[in-house]
């Protein structure tokens, strides 16, 4: 690797902004990050599931960053299946794709979807006009056999088989953590990707054991499993790119009394931790050094996403340099306080060319 | 299940009583959980090395409750390696086990063993004057192939060499949480026993994802795994008993800055947690009504443990009735508040006849 990189402006494929307060504390810190694009989650409370909704949270976040180019997305939604013309609609709207929570496996995520099967009218409108459709590839904790270690890899015979049903729908399979999802989505024809975090690069299992700020869901899982989402970041060619499901949390969603909220944040800092999980990686010899090259780095961050959802290459341009930069506790704004992922940890810093 | 049991007082073969103001807030809570016998490990700071640490530190208990009785353990140490003899002394000084720490693994274990090798020599005297060897059966998490999930199967090629080297000494396997644990613990002589703790009995990963207060070590693992747990304890006949671990922390350890202290305290409900988690183990199907007898119940509660370690019958009785107990937020005394497990739900109740 080298020690510094000249790379047009990244696009984050998986953002949470959140709303209210909790948006106006995180939205400011995206192009931190080196990220002037990002696809905004809809889980909001309540879902966003109309074109108006979505257009009109756009606008809350135009009002916060107006340089930031916001892809929203609707919340698949029961209330869908009655009115599969919303997709239409959406389209036209300018709406970038549909997000598809199974019930109960994530934060908000409590109004998703159980059984696919009454979605498939909707599906073949999406795959018509070329909306994208997001999959949160869990099945939900059945307190039996489904765990959260084994959640993702249950969920991949569902997600091969919408993709079999639906051929020609673009679907990315977001945040893959294991090994098994990896090599389902290679499997896949061209209209299929994955998205990988940033923190899912870096962890293990053993580190949100007893520590909520590197606890979200899907969880961070074996050395095979991040191995291998490592070979797919690096030899990705487009298949695979970054969708850092930055979630943020008030610290009081994360130490209060009960469960902690799920939910690793890392917005501020999307290019630098992937800069030094694979300089990290490449100390561990989980991949090669070579593997790092600037072309791969371009794709991974900035290229292979755009391309996927059809967005024109940033002009814009960031520096990222192999520094001294030490991330802070948390970042504290708007009556809120988000801990940051690899608080005091010294990672590479961006500055915009 | 019936709706209430007299039994004799539980022996509990695992317990964490601290030093110090800890001290003083758990180790009167050893009764409120219906046992009159407890196991205590030698994890100070400084660990319990020697015969007359183990001896001071008895007396401090017995001043705190002095209807307890405790069966001392020494920590198992490198100093131990020159000075062999000091197990003929613990013996002579009515000390009843030694307790290994695979090094780093869980709390105040820093100090714990690598290789057992250089230990043989003190094994060949501990099996010859019939001293207890208790194993933390977990290989330290190594960043690279070992986690949380696979420490104890991981130890177990160890476990069943100790045995082979030394069939006469006996060795617990101390909160074993996998199947593949059981099954080894099966496989060895009448020399060889394992102990299950009470929130393992109900808990799975799920539970302490997100939830420092359902974190230990070793964690809590799969569906499968919590079975075997049931099965091994309701068709025990011996082979298995009671050892809670239960392991307090002060809410400042769990809910600080950095990482969580790994350990759940039960020591208050110890046969009360037992109990709820049988009944919650028929309700789904894990095991059969008719496993859960008087006969196993007085086995695993109080029997076993005090037979395998020489012990007398308790003399006392508890009645546990199926009730309405709640327990409460957390044990607040001695300047220290350390949170229970399972909170604010429902429970068995214990009273002393």
């Amino acid at each position: 690797m080298k020690d510094s990189y000249v790379l047009p402006a990244a696009a984050d494929m998986h953002v949470h902004l959140r709303d209210g307060d909790m948006s106006k504390a995180v939205t400011p810190t995206i192009r931190s990050g080196g990220v002037d694009t990002v696809y905004v989650m809809p889980n909001l409370v309540p879902p966003v599931t109309t074109v108006q909704m979505a257009l009109d949270y756009k606008k809350r976040l135009q009002a916060i960053d107006p340089d930031i180019n916001y892809l929203m997305t609707l919340y698949l939604h029961e209330s869908m299946i009655e009115n599969p013309e919303i997709i239409r609609e959406a389209k036209k709207a300018g709406i970038a794709g549909v997000k598809s929570y199974p019930a109960g496996v994530t934060t908000n995520s409590s109004s998703g979807v159980l059984s696919y099967e009454p979605f498939y009218p909707v599906f073949e409108i999406m795959q018509e006009v070329g909306l994208v459709l997001n999959l949160h590839g869990e099945v939900p904790s059945d307190k039996k056999e489904i765990t959260v270690l084994n959640a993702e890899p249950k969920f991949l015979p569902t997600f091969l088989d919408l993709h079999k049903r639906f051929p020609r729908l673009k679907i990315v399979l977001e945040h893959v953590t294991t090994a098994d999802a990896v090599e389902a989505v290679r499997t896949c024809g061209d209209t299929v990707v994955g998205t990988i975090t940033a923190h899912h690069l870096s962890l293990l299992v053993d580190n949100w054991a007893g520590d909520v700020f590197c606890f979200c869901k899907p969880v961070a899982k074996t050395p095979a499993d991040r191995r291998a989402l490592l070979d797919a970041a690096v030899h990705s060619n487009g298949k695979f790119f970054l969708g850092t499901d930055s979630a943020p949390h008030d610290i009081s969603a994360k130490k209060g009394k009960g469960s902690a909220a799920a939910g690793v944040f890392t917005q501020p800092y999307a290019c630098q931790y992937i800069l030094t999980a694979l300089e990290e990686a490449i100390e561990r010899g989980d991949i090669k050094d070579e593997d790092v090259t600037e072309d791969m780095l371009r794709g991974f961050l900035s290229e292979w996403g755009r391309r996927f959802y059809g967005v024109e290459s940033s002009q814009k341009k960031i520096l990222l340099k192999k520094g001294k930069e030490v991330i802070p506790e948390s970042v504290k704004a708007a009556g809120v306080e988000v801990v940051l992922f690899r608080k005091g940890e010294t990672t590479w810093t961006v500055e915009w060319q």
